[in-house]
This record gives C-alpha cells, sequence and structure tokens, in this order.
C-alpha cells in the first residue's frame, strides 16, 4: 500500500511512528511505502543555521533518536554549544538546541549553502535515520523558504512575530490575530509532493495542528487541488479530544482564524477533500461535514502501540472508503 | 608600556600569556597595554563555519580557557556535534571540533553574515574572554579573508592544498614546494594594526613560526613597512633552539623557502627591522645580522613562570636598545 501522509512535529511524527509499527507488525501491509508531506513553516534561521522543527522531529522520532519526554530534540542531549553561545551573548532567552541537535542544523546548513535543495538535505538527513530502509520518504512541502509569522498585540500595536518565538516564547498564550505565510507567494510545492498525493492508495491526515502545521501544508500552491482531485481516500485523526488539544496549541490556533475548537469544526475545514475522520470516543456524536465518514476511537496516543492503533485504524477507514 | 606583538597560535599564545604574567608580577609596569596582531592565514571555513585557529588560541590561552596539554582548543571538551557530523558524512576524518569551539565559530560566523568585520567579531570574542580588562588588544591582522596554501607533490603531480591540510593531515610530512597566501593580493591591515606598530614603546616577536605565522603577518601590505619604520625596537624570541623547534614544524617550513633552520637564519629573516633576538643559550653562538643584539638564555616555556621569565627579558632587551 501507498500511503501519504502530511505531518506538523510532535502529533504528527508520533502518529507515524505508529503507522510505522502497525505496517511491521500486519503481514499483509510489509511492502507498503510511506510518504511524508513535511510542513517547514516552523522553519526559522537560529545563530546563523537553518532549523526545520518539524522536519527533524520526524526524523528523530521515526529514527529511534528522539528525547522521549520532549517530544522533539534529541535523546541525551548536551547544551556545551549553547552555553558557549550565552557566554557570548548570542541566542535570545527562549530558545535553546542541543549539541547533537546543533550537527543535524550545520550539516543541513552547509549543504543549503553548497546550494542542495532542502529535498536533497532531508534526503540525506532521512538516510542518517534508516528512513529509505523502511520504505519511507520524507519531503518537505516546498524547497522554498517559507516561514509562518504570527501578528500579535503584546501592548503597543499589532506586530508580527515569528512562530517559534509565539509558539516557544509566549507559549501561544498571546491572542494570535492572524498567520501569515513569508515566502509562500514563491512557493511551490517540493518534488514529489503533488505525485505522492495524487498515487496514493490512502493519504492520512495525523493529528497534526490544523492551522499551523496541516494548514500551512494546504496553503501551499497545488496542494489543496491535489487533495480533492486524488482517488485515494483522504482519511484524517483529530486533534482535538472533547475540544482540547492532546498537545500543543491548536485551540489558540484555531481562536486565531475564527474556527471552534471541535473535532467537527476540524473537518469542516477539510470537507472539500476529506473522506474519514476519526475522532475521540468523548466526541463520538460530533456533527460531521457531508460527504465524510467518522469513527470513533481513543485517540491518546499514550504509547507507540496505542498509536500504531489509531494509524491501523486510519488506514482500515481508508480501505474501507476506497472500497464503497 | 604599550608593547605591540604579531603572534601565530600555540607559542605565540603561550608566550603572551607570560608576557602578561611578567606585566602582572612587575609594579612598574602595571599600567602597560598589550596589542597583538594575529595572523589569520590559518584561517579555514569548515562545515560552513569560519574558523580562525590563531586568534582563537590566543583568546583560550590568554582567556584560561585553553586546553592545556593541547596548547589549541578548548579544557574540558565534548565532541557531540562531531559525532554527529560524522553520522552524516560531513567532517574530512582528519579535523574535529570541540562543541564549546563549535560556540566560538557559530558566533563567529553569524557575526561575519551579519557584516561585521573580523576586527568587530574579535573585540567581541575578546571581551568574552575578558582581554580588555587586562589592557589587552587583539586584533587580526587583516579583516581580509585570506588563507595559506601549501604547494606540495603527494604523487600525480604539484597540488595546492590549505595550510590546516598540510599542518594536520599531513603533519607537515609531505615537503612544501612553496606557500601561497590566496587572497593577500586584495588585503589590507585591520584599522588598529599599523598604528600599533608605529607607535608601540617596544615591538615583540614572539617564538612562532617564522614562515606560516610571522612570515604571514609580514606579507600584509604596510607592516614590514611599519616595523621598519617605528621607533620603537623591535625584539624577537628565536622558535629554533639548537636547529630544532621547540613546537610544529617551523623546520620543515623554513626548508621551504631554502631557509636553514637556524636561530641566525631566522634573525636574517627579520634583519630589515630586528633590533634585538633572544636565543637559547645552546645558540649562545649564534652570529647575528648586522644590527641585531642577541641575548642567550633559557627558552623553553616550560609553564607561565618560564614563559614570564622570556617575556621579560624581551622587554628588558628592548628598554635596554631604547636607551642606546
Amino acid at each position: 500500500m501507498r500511503v501519504t501522509a502530511l505531518s506538523g512535529g510532535v502529533g504528527g511524527a508520533r502518529f507515524l511512528r505508529g503507522l510505522l509499527a502497525h505496517l511491521d507488525r500486519t503481514p499483509a501491509l510489509a511492502d507498503s511505502t510511506v510518504t511524508i508531506i513535511g510542513n517547514t513553516g516552523d522553519d526559522i534561521t537560529l545563530f546563523g543555521l537553518r532549523v526545520c522543527p518539524d522536519l527533524d522531529t520526524v526524523l528523530y522520532t521515526l529514527g529511534r533518536g528522539v528525547h522521549e519526554g520532549q517530544g522533539w530534540g534529541r535523546a541525551d542531549e548536551g547544551y556545551a554549544v549553547h552555553a558557549e553561545l550565552s557566554a557570548l551573548g548570542v541566542p535570545p532567552d527562549w530558545f535553546s538546541l542541543g549539541d547533537k541537535d546543533f550537527g543535524t542544523h550545520i550539516a543541513r546548513s552547509l549543504w543549503l549553502g553548497q546550494g542542495h535543495s532542502l529535498s536533497e538535505v532531508t534526503a540525506r538527513l532521512a538516510r542518517r535515520w534508516g528512513l529509505p530502509d523502511r520504505g519511507v520518504t520524507l519531503l518537505p512541502m516546498t524547497d522554498v523558504p517559507v516561514e509562518t509569522h504570527v501578528v500579535v498585540d503584546e501592548g503597543g500595536g499589532p506586530q508580527a512575530v515569528h512562530f517559534q518565538e509565539w509558539w516557544v516564547r509566549m507559549r501561544a498564550a498571546v491572542p494570535a490575530q492572524r498567520f501569515v505565510v513569508a515566502g509562500m507567494d514563491r512557493a511551490t510545492a517540493a518534488p514529489g509532493v503533488l505525485d505522492a498525493i495524487r498515487t496514493a492508495d490512502v493519504v492520512l491526515l495525523p493529528p497534526s495542528n490544523p492551522v499551523v502545521s496541516i494548514g500551512i501544508i494546504l496553503g501551499v500552491p497545488g496542494v489543496r487541488d491535489a487533495l480533492r482531485g486524488t482517488r485515494a481516500p483522504v482519511v484524517g485523526v483529530s486533534p482535538l479530544v472533547s475540544g482540547r488539544p492532546v498537545r500543543g496549541h491548536a485551540d489558540a490556533c484555531l481562536a486565531a482564524i475564527g474556527v471552534s475548537a471541535t473535532s467537527s469544526a476540524v473537518a469542516a475545514l477539510y470537507a472539500d477533500f476529506l473522506g474519514g475522520w476519526l475522532v475521540d470516543d468523548a466526541d463520538a456524536d460530533a456533527a460531521m461535514p457531508s460527504g465524510v465518514t467518522s469513527r470513533a476511537r481513543p485517540l491518546l496516543m499514550t504509547d507507540i502501540s496505542a498509536a500504531a492503533d489509531i494509524a491501523g485504524a486510519a488506514l482500515d477507514l481508508g480501505v474501507e472508503l476506497a472500497r464503497s
């Protein structure tokens, strides 16, 4: 089975890890391939180095190198580089990177500086983490640098800050007035992205943030049209349980675009291409947009096995939709 | 007393540390200032980051952060960044950098990328290491990127390799045919360099490599003329004892330019501006060029106190020459 998935950071990565575990434990799916289209709107240049938080979280999580407690960054990290940069007065106090993580960003920046595309760089990083051997391809949504900015008012009038500053420094507690994706007007889908949607047997939307992860990917020219046009069923997993995000600040993001924080409202954001929607048992009664088939089940990804069960349920729903 | 010194890496830095110790222990010299003109010919771009080995060795040594055994790099270093870069296939196997050291190079590269000159960047780094508080100014010889390349023949005909590759990978064991300083044709002395020579009370040449450290600085337009023209006595310390370098590969470098590895021959390289020359007791009979006053004493910098004694002897010789 050819599976294509859109993904943000932690939530998406954990879902995808579950998906791989499900494929591994299901003999009939052993030859499956998974193509992941990763959000790059969170990307940021820090200390002169290009950092791609969502792509790295997917790489580290699928490559068994992630800091399990945080959900992002590397396990067993040190902070010697950051300490030296602090002694030099370089870093903002709201963002730090570990030493191993710096290795990734130094290599990425080096390769980008040599003229390689982000797709090529990401493929190199994916090899280091063993993804090709597992049938997994990770594609950035676009090779064009884009950055999600958030318009906020901390007092003194509206100003745009980088998404990471809003997410990390402000902890998304300052209301977002709107999101602006700098560079998206020049962006085109990275090589393979639109084909991966068009030729998939099933397209999955992990429980990633519908506004600043999935929503950003949907804004890449051609992606939404490809989702509308693909013959593959598109099955999503609600990122909300009883109106609250399982992780992160999806509710704050939804508020900024005037959408209520419910599984129904998120499904409605995808109504033009969504076929199936998994909701938590707590939301079993959620109304669905026309043409969307929902299934209720536990959605908490408490461990890899639970995530595998959710991914399996999403695939099953996709197969069911394809047959109907 | 206004002291100006030219310096390469380890040998120069250890001499300068001794100089500061001597100034500290000598009440009459308590208000002295020291301006160091550092060699930048060893500079290299590694992993996309700008590395200035000689400047950093001076900073770390004077700032009490150096790895004492190596003579360069940081004490108590880790290598997590390098290990990650190795996992990604990035580094050549003959050069590694520690994590703290990476912090320096990331900051330097960031600031250079923001448009700051190497002089400005070096001043920032010097503040982190407390140099201004001790009356010390560290100047790069030039703000223009220059790189010493070495023409060698490993079999297959002459080829130019970066100085660091010859020095570190080949351990200077492959004969150098000549040295070429890429970029020197566009170089000008960094702000303050020529004035520091012209207005000094004494100019010191530490026992740095006469070819690839001092020799490179002397090649910066205006530096040699300033040394010839300054009223300050110029006093040097021989980098050779009984024809052998105390450290490093000065003999191999001298061979490449057809100069014999003796204290006399090195003094002759500086004859057009040199006033005083310290040689080791073993070389007490060394012939001096016309106009050069030599003194023999132990020149092994076995510890800071020994280095302070050598620096004190150099200053004393300078004072003696100024009075004569």
